[in-house]
């Protein structure tokens, strides 16, 4: 019997989120969720030579935390799987360096923690591996210069951008053990409304969000009331605002349960100006205070969606517009 | 029942390979398996204003080829995963554009059609989706001016660089249908044995390909000579003398049976030096020549593992040396 609907596919032996943790920088821990994190650091470089290096420190210590937070030992992950906005995915890569563990790097750009999800999942759930890592991490600094300026020039942000959080997140997910279960992922297809502002990165992705969304919804025959949270990931205020139009047009009214990592991660004094972004912005949130908010049975249901716009720099320079792409995982307890 | 021992899953419901398509560039077309191949461009730009978009025109070519292949219509394909060596895979990304399929962007540099076929054939054998395509795409100018040097600069190439392939490969995978079909998957670790020269892939991911065929022959209770064919992607002329080596400390003798795509692809009066690299070197050889010859019963077994190098112009300005990864998978008729 097959296991899925259209895009989404239903899991039937509940792959749990055995162990978590977050990882943020100074300015993310006095934003909204600064007392939930695991680890404020205490400067942007994490007290490494490089925005880079300290990146990469980040993912590790999520790592290692949500391995910690699950009772296990490093060599009990069966496999990690993690990717990043660095080209070629470096924070990723030479974090798997460090653990001696089977890896698979992923490119979603801020997808990236409901796509590694939705394919750990279907690893747990079909026993092709008793427990599996999933992590991702973004930097302010190092996106900045690889994606803008060199951030020495100062340059004004145009009143649509976001700001790249500087975050990591990681789920350990396991048959055996406590915790909230994945029971559903819908896997996106990548959407493109001929956006070409890179300033306005939740206009590109907003299509993509609500792509999503509808297949899920006509998927599973849901509606919006039957998730206690739809959470996206970083679509930030316009693309927030965006997509709760896009939806009114197709049927859907996303009401007081939809909320958006990047629109909720910074407080309004802090001027993140549409809000943040960055693929660990919304990771970090959901290994803190959503995952510990489900234990708690606070919330019993969320439908968790992470967007990414899957630009570069050189599609950019030649005349590319920017496609959308966004994976969606339910989460349950 | 647990479907995995180690690092190594084995698929009991056999996800076949349906349909299968290569496309190579002019050069390549001139090597040893041009008359294998199924498509040799006229030019190294496609048709197109920029080599981005030539790429991104290949694996566009590769998939509807691979579809067509099958005899399939696009609508019917459940997922897409590819992924290829530019800053954010976007000839990939740009190409699921292309096709409205649900799709999942993968990084693992040259190892990424065995990542692909790896995880495509969990997803078959488990019923999470019911055809999924698996593709790959690099080529030579997009990669000199993204991780070297600008051609124009006409820069000499020391003795141990590769060349890198204008090639791209695609697989179908389903339960349903004709071909040979995926019977197992080693999941590879980041493995590092500190090399530095970035014209030296073949030294730096021999280590990995090294780690993962020890760690499938361990897991599989295998040796060398249980398969037709042990196939490498890409180590190139003295990776694979590195990788003998290796292997025969480890006690492991790969025989007449081992061959490297990077060292095959071209002649030796085409002057690639060590041989050629790139994703899709190997994607387009398993996507023609191998693949014909399993399903003319001319081989019954083999195994084929890719090799990346898992590098970034970035990481190597910061001094750090070069991590490989390796996947395998064996296919059988």
């Amino acid at each position: 019997m097959k296991n899925f609907i259209g895009q989404t596919i239903e899991f039937k032996n509940k792959p749990k989120i055995i162990g978590n943790y977050s990882i943020v920088g100074p300015k993310e821990g006095k934003g909204h969720f600064g007392k939930f994190f695991h680890c404020v650091m205490d400067n942007d470089r994490f007290d490494e030579k490089t925005y880079e290096k300290a990146e990469k420190k980040m993912i590790e210590k999520a790592l290692s935390g949500a391995i910690k937070s699950a009772g296990l030992k490093p060599e009990k992950i069966d496999l990690f799987l993690a990717g990043d906005l660095l080209n070629q995915i470096i924070s990723s890569s030479y974090a798997a360096r460090s653990f001696n563990v089977p890896y698979l790097g992923l490119f979603g750009a801020c997808s990236t923690m409901a796509e590694s999800l939705a394919i750990g999942s279907c690893f747990i759930d079909g026993k092709y591996f008793d427990t599996v890592a999933c992590a991702t991490v973004s930097h302010f600094s190092t996106a900045e210069r690889q994606f803008r300026f060199p951030l020495e020039l100062g340059n004004q942000r145009p009143p649509t951008s976001q700001w790249t959080a500087t975050a990591s997140g990681c789920s350990i997910l396991s048959l055996k053990g406590k915790g909230p279960y994945v029971s559903m992922a819908t896997f996106g297809k990548v959407t493109d409304f001929g956006i070409h502002d890179v300033n306005n990165m939740g206009a590109a992705m907003a299509p993509a969000a609500m792509n999503t969304l509808v297949s899920h919804f006509t998927d599973t025959k849901t509606k919006p009331d039957d998730y206690d949270l739809i959470i996206t990931g970083d679509l930030g205020k316009i693309g927030s605002e965006i997509l709760i139009d896009l939806m009114e047009d197709k049927g859907y009214v996303l009401g007081i349960n939809y909320c958006d990592c990047g629109q909720m991660i910074y407080r309004r004094r802090q001027k993140p100006l549409m809000g943040g972004s960055g693929c660990g912005c919304s990771a970090s949130i959901l290994n803190s205070f959503f995952i510990e908010k489900l234990r708690k049975r606070v919330y019993k249901k969320i439908l968790y969606m992470a967007t990414g716009a899957l630009l570069s720099t050189t599609a950019t320079q030649q005349g590319e517009s920017i496609p959308g792409i966004a994976h969606a995982v339910v989460i349950e307890n």
